[in-house]
C-alpha cells in the first residue's frame, strides 16, 4: 500500500481531514504530570486513544521529545500508534535536511527506528537531499514549500528569474514536487494556513500531491477558507491542529477535552468540504 | 567568551583550521569494532583523543547517532570532548529548520541537552526559525548557503529578481547573515568546498563571517584554492573532513592513521594560508 492509499483510506474510515499533531510540552500538561518529561509518553497515548476515530493522520514533532531525552518515549509511542489506531497513518515532523549518507541515516531514523509512514523535510538542499527517502517505497515525504511564519517571506517568497515563468520560490518547490522530484508518488507538500490564496496557488501548480496544512487552530487560519482553496477530489488535505487540541483542557479531564475539540475541528472542515 | 572568541582561541591554540567531522558508520568501524553500535563514543573519543591538539573545532553529525539510537552516547561523547578537548569549540551539525516553538525545544536540544557551542541550521523558514538560537549568547549558529552536492544548484542558485542587486539564493542568504539576521554576532555559514569561485563570492558578501566549509578530504575539494577564497585576517574558514580521517585505516591502528590524517590536512590548510 502507498502512503497516499493509506491517507485515502484514513480519511474514508474516519471521515476526517484533521491531522493530530503531537508537540508534547511538559510545562503544560494538566496538573497531575505537569512539568514531568517522564510522562510525555502517558500524556500523548491518552491524545492517541481519544481521537484515534477521528484523525485522518497524527504528526508527532521530534523536537518535542529530542528536547527531553525522550526518544525512547517517542518509540513507544509510535508502537502505541500503530497498535491503537493502525489505520491511522504517522507523518514524523522532523524537516531534516542533509545529503548523501547523511540523509540516508535520518531516513533510516524516521522509517526505521521509528516506523514513520512519512516524514517532513527541507527542500533547501535539493534533489538529492530528498531522494534518500524515496528508496522507501510505500512511504511518503513532505517538503517545506510555504510555510505562513513572519519569516516565510524572507526565501520562499522570492521571484526567480533564472526559473522559466519566474516563479516565486515556494511556487517553484511545488512544481519539482509535483513534477521531476516525485519519482514515485511519494511527495507532498507542507504549506502554512494563514494565507488561503498561496494554498491556492500551490493546489493549481500541485494538482494531486497530498498538502500538509498546519496553521488551523491554535495558530489561527481559517478552515472554510483553507478547504475551499486546497481541497479537491484528486488533491487531498491533511490539516493540522496541535496545540488547539493537546491543551483544550489543563485539567485531568485534558482527553475528553482533546477528543471534543477534535470532533469540532473534523467537523468545521467537514463541513468547509460540503459548504 | 563569545563562539567567535572560541573559534579564535582554538585556532590559535592549535594552530588549525581543521574541522574534524564525527560521523560515526559502524560499518566502516575497523574490525574490533565493526558493526557495533553500541561502541560508537569509544569510536569517536579514539578520534577526538588523537585530535584534540589538531582541531579548531569538533562537528558530530547527528544523524549518525540518531541512526542508531546513541543519543546516550552522544551525550556521553560531548562530555568526553569537553573534558578532552575544553579548548575545542563543538558544532552539533544538526541542519534543522523549524520556527518558535520548535525552534525553541530543537535549541534547547543542542545546547542544554547536548552541550553543544554551535549548530548548523537551515535558513528556508526565514528569520524567526534562526532567532530562537540567537537567545543562547556565546552560543554560535551556521546557516547553510551554498552546498556543493549536485542538487545545490536546484534552489540556492536561482536568481531572485525580487531582491535589490538580484543576487543568487545562496548570495542573499549571505548577505542576511552577516547583516539584519546577525543580531549579536553568532552567525556563520556552511558552504561547499567544490566551487572556490563561490567562497570567494560568499566571503565578499559576508566579509566577518566565519564559514564552514565541508567537502575537504573524501568529499574532494581543493585545500589551496579553499583557503585562498575564504581565509582573511577578519573572515576565519573552519575546513572540515570527516571520512577521510575517520576511516583512514579499516585496522585497530584507526586512531594512529586518523591523526596522521589530521596533521596532514591541518599542515596543507596551513601551508595554503602562507602560500
Amino acid at each position: 500500500m502507498t502512503f497516499l492509499d493509506m491517507l485515502r483510506q484514513a480519511e474514508q474510515t474516519n471521515g476526517s481531514m484533521l491531522c493530530v499533531g503531537l508537540d508534547p510540552d511538559p510545562a503544560r500538561f494538566p496538573a497531575s504530570l505537569k512539568g514531568d518529561a517522564g510522562r510525555i509518553f502517558d500524556f500523548c497515548a491518552r491524545i492517541v486513544d481519544a481521537t484515534a476515530d477521528l484523525a485522518m493522520a497524527f504528526k508527532p514533532q521530534i523536537a518535542y521529545f529530542a528536547a527531553h531525552r525522550a526518544e525512547e518515549q517517542l518509540e513507544k509511542l509510535m508502537r502505541h500508534m500503530r497498535s491503537a489506531a493502525p489505520h491511522v497513518p504517522v507523518i514524523l515532523d522532523a524537516k531534516r535536511g542533509d545529503i548523501g549518507s547523511t540523509a540516508e541515516q535520518y531516513a533510516i531514523e524516521a522509517f526505521e527506528r521509528y516506523g514513520a509512514d512519512a516524514v517532513t523535510l527541507s527542500p533547501f538542499m535539493g534533489f538529492d537531499s530528498v531522494a534518500p527517502y524515496l528508496q522507501y517505497h510505500g512511504k511518503g515525504a513532505f517538503l517545506l514549500c510555504r510555510t505562513s511564519n513572519p519569516g516565510g517571506d524572507d526565501l520562499q517568497n522570492q521571484r526567480l528569474s533564472s526559473v522559466p515563468g519566474e516563479p516565486l520560490l515556494y511556487e517553484h518547490v511545488a512544481r519539482l514536487a509535483q513534477g521531476p522530484w516525485n519519482l514515485n508518488g511519494q511527495l507532498g507538500l507542507v504549506v502554512g494556513a494563514t494565507y488561503p490564496a498561496e494554498i491556492e496557488r500551490v493546489r493549481a501548480l500541485a494538482p494531486t500531491l497530498p498538502l500538509l496544512i498546519p496553521g488551523v487552530g491554535a495558530q489561527g487560519g481559517d478552515a472554510l477558507a483553507t478547504v475551499k482553496a486546497g481541497w479537491r477530489p484528486e488533491g487531498q488535505i491533511i490539516v493540522n491542529s496541535s496545540r488547539a487540541i493537546l491543551y483544550a483542557s489543563a485539567g485531568d479531564d485534558f482527553a475528553d477535552a482533546a477528543r471534543r475539540e477534535a470532533i469540532k475541528t473534523r467537523d468545521t472542515l467537514r463541513a468547509a468540504r460540503a459548504a
